[in-house]
């Protein structure tokens, strides 16, 4: 059963999420995926959001470009953990940061990099280990894979 | 009756209004303000900003500093023209200028400058002008006024 | 008979328009359209502007790049509600967007976000819904559609 | 017992705690405060994050200025979730947030906004409110007080 | 007689001319003050700037803060050498700044830094030197003082 | 003979000229072309500089990207008009236009849009026209051809 | 034996060094490379970098991109020179820049432009040259050359 | 006898120094301070620095605001190790920073961050250090201050 929500504003958003996709499927998680606009569909998010407590997820991730109010109007309505997606769509993707780092207070979302749905696929995935002893022991193991990885590519660079 | 709205997401944010409510006087116009935070009171901004259209509004301004998706958020629950007023609190002002203009298609925001409530009201007249020959003469007016005023100093700054 | 009237600062920013021009097309509204330099004829906008108000438009959009004065030159020449369409042509467009935006108190440019010529458009069919009960309807139909369309590609990304 | 760690690269930033330290207040938390710098004490940042899991810590606080490499630093230490907080220093603290938030895939650092320490704690307290039922309500709970806030304060406004 | 005009868009951007009067004491020249908007009082700049090189002007310094339009709505009028002085008024005067420089192709404004009158007016001299031998000498001097200044400050640093 | 000077940072550089090139042509004037960069070629800068007030120029054109230092130097080393030309190099030009335009006092650049060669001529033909009759009536034909060409297009556009 | 250590946060980023390998190659001079990263292998950078000054290095270049802290994490293990080497990833690298250039005090690292692999090898030249008289005797051919290059292409420009 | 030299481009930047003086002061280490400016005293940069090397330096420190030429212009005329010193004028110091750091290729300037004469300081000393075994001694000890310093400040903060 997911116990992460991933909320996209537009489905054109959806290549940004390949990255994320591939860490997930590497940790053998399952997320809850959903398209919806904070400006077109706003009951709907607010229903759907609204519900994922009662539903026992731990965290959503909420993704969108432009003026991203997504993650904070779904920061609105629940008091999970809010991992914010800022996607690059205009001004290299500014514009989508600030619009969601910068929420006023009371209201926080846990914002990662640019384009970065790998991140915040690791972020839900580090909130999620501190309840589940398996995902936080693949947690260690993912850490130490891409240890080894970089340890690998260094290796082949000093060979030459 | 007032035929505008005008909505700020904190009562912190009052002391920008001063110049628009100003402009309001001249043309001897009322609005009605609210306090509401599309992050704190979700529901009340969903249900107040519904019913505006109902009640016979023509415009709602809404300002907000920071992530402001107050204007952006009033936006999506109406299709009554609403202007977005994005106030300086952080990163002198951009943040929450990014945040209100660059809206997604589809659901527009009527964006002025950065601290501009005087902009505001006015934009909001503009539009009330559009169905009140009243309120259009003094619109003429008050841009000859400006006109005036500034030739007026001109005259001074001239005869040093 | 248009309502609308669209300025364009250049002929080379005509297919940032057909976003815009779509959205029309679906409210089978037409609009007028010009090409005309704040700094190349400016007589010629002076001359165009000022005559708008008299033939009875209700709103007039003016799109141009770089240190975009277009929609500010306009704005001062009529009372007409002026929506700003900032053009990306350099600086990922955040020359324009500033040049319209940060008008002096006085005349306010309702400014929409770079290159969202759908988003001037609708802006501008939200003013004339307050003097139009079928451009009004037509609105709500519109928002209901993209709600529709939204929640269309949501059940297709959920069925997977 | 804390389990909420929170680092500040210097002692200088400590009045920007305060707004965060008022929530923990309210929760009735404690959390353990140490100053570490990512760049003076590179040893003892490593120290002492690598053991904030085994002492059951569930989340980590890390604040700094300018080019900011604490959060990071940390987040390359530990798999708890990591909350970064860009503190105002020069630059209007974008170099803090741009240092923050644009992680490199696999460490992922969840940001807050500029000088947001209220913001922090309130993310760390959603994640341990996942594990803690007490604590959930007392977020509920907090949420409604700050809707209420709001509303009170727009009672005020609406009654002049 | 002046030959060099010098516009602002506001009575209060005059404190930000005194480092350009001073110089112009410097060299004993006079200069035509006027307080003219460029969206207030469109029809006076269109009229007092067209009758500038009539009148034997050489160069016009044109001054506004914000979307500061006047430089280029001036160079839209004459012919002449027109110098655009971003004034610090909003966002550091960034937006000024590209308000004026970034002008479209075919009607160019000579931009001096932000808040630099001092600038603006030496730019308006090194043009009037180009016909006036005394001129062109007294700045060869100016020159030579401004070295000088700095080589006694250096002497004087050196000594201690 | 020619009076107007171009030096170029780089013959990288070179096609940002073309258009300034294609303006020149137009009036049928000539330009003294030189690639010599304020940082490798310090002196031969320094000693071209130094002459062209002797040899009659009117007007130097000093083009560079990234920290654009060439135009500031050649502005170091005569009190002709020296106008800078910001060249796109990297982070969209904003380096080269800050490092040109933002001059100390004394030491005026006159600063054209981010790689407006044209601007950047047509600059310097309006302070040649100061002093020449018929380039000045050529720049007003120019002017009105410009006019022409945009009514034109105007025309083209609504005629369908 | 090379006196010049290089560290790239990711094996990705080694296109960027190809114009400084020339600079090196020119020299005659080796570097050693490293693959390593601030936050997926701290250990192997703090391992690495602190054997550097035993090693007899004289100066370590250290580049990453995004929110690039390797840079900073290197200085902090080492009293050698540590010359900052931003890459663009995103954002034009204006992040890469901001996290490397803005240090706390106290531990500085010598940055270099975005993606100038050329100037960060000759920031390491120099330094070398401080001690070694052939390679400073090199630096000075070097200059030459490049002086000489340009002088060259501006008289093939100038020959037309 | 001083191996650093120190270039300021003006006597108002001398505050900015303090915190370097401190530095130097803690190495019982002098420099040489001129105040020179690249665009008001052009020869005398020239002369100065070109015999710089000659004279025995090691590393040349050059601070300067705004449009900051002068580290650029300094590095022209030496092989030395040139470190850029960007001091705040203007635009929060950003244009400064930008015209030290995104030097052209070929003639390096080790940029340090925003006013920090510190770091400047501390990189000259690095580089001093490698030649020196006392000052590397210095260096070792500094850093062990700076680190105890953090701890002990950490120590009061934990002891409340």
């Amino acid at each position: 059963m997911p116990k992460i929500a991933v909320i996209l504003g537009s489905d054109s958003d959806l290549p940004v999420l390949e990255k994320g996709t591939k860490v997930l499927d590497t940790f053998s998680l399952e997320y809850e995926l959903r398209i919806l606009s904070a400006h077109r569909t706003p009951a709907a998010v607010t229903e759907y959001v609204s519900e994922l407590e009662g539903r026992g997820f731990a965290a959503v991730i909420a993704g969108a470009g432009k003026a991203a109010h997504l993650p904070g109007v779904v920061a609105a309505h629940t008091v999970l953990p809010v991992i914010g997606l800022p996607i690059r769509a205009s001004l290299d993707g500014l514009d989508a940061l600030l619009s969601i780092v910068q929420m006023p207070g009371g209201i926080p979302v846990a914002t990662v990099g640019i384009n970065a749905s790998d991140n915040a696929v690791l972020l839900a995935i580090a909130i999620l280990a501190l309840q589940d002893e398996d995902i936080r022991q693949k947690l260690h193991d993912f850490r130490k894979d891409m240890t080894e990885t970089v340890l690998e590519k260094d290796r082949k660079v000093r060979e030459g």
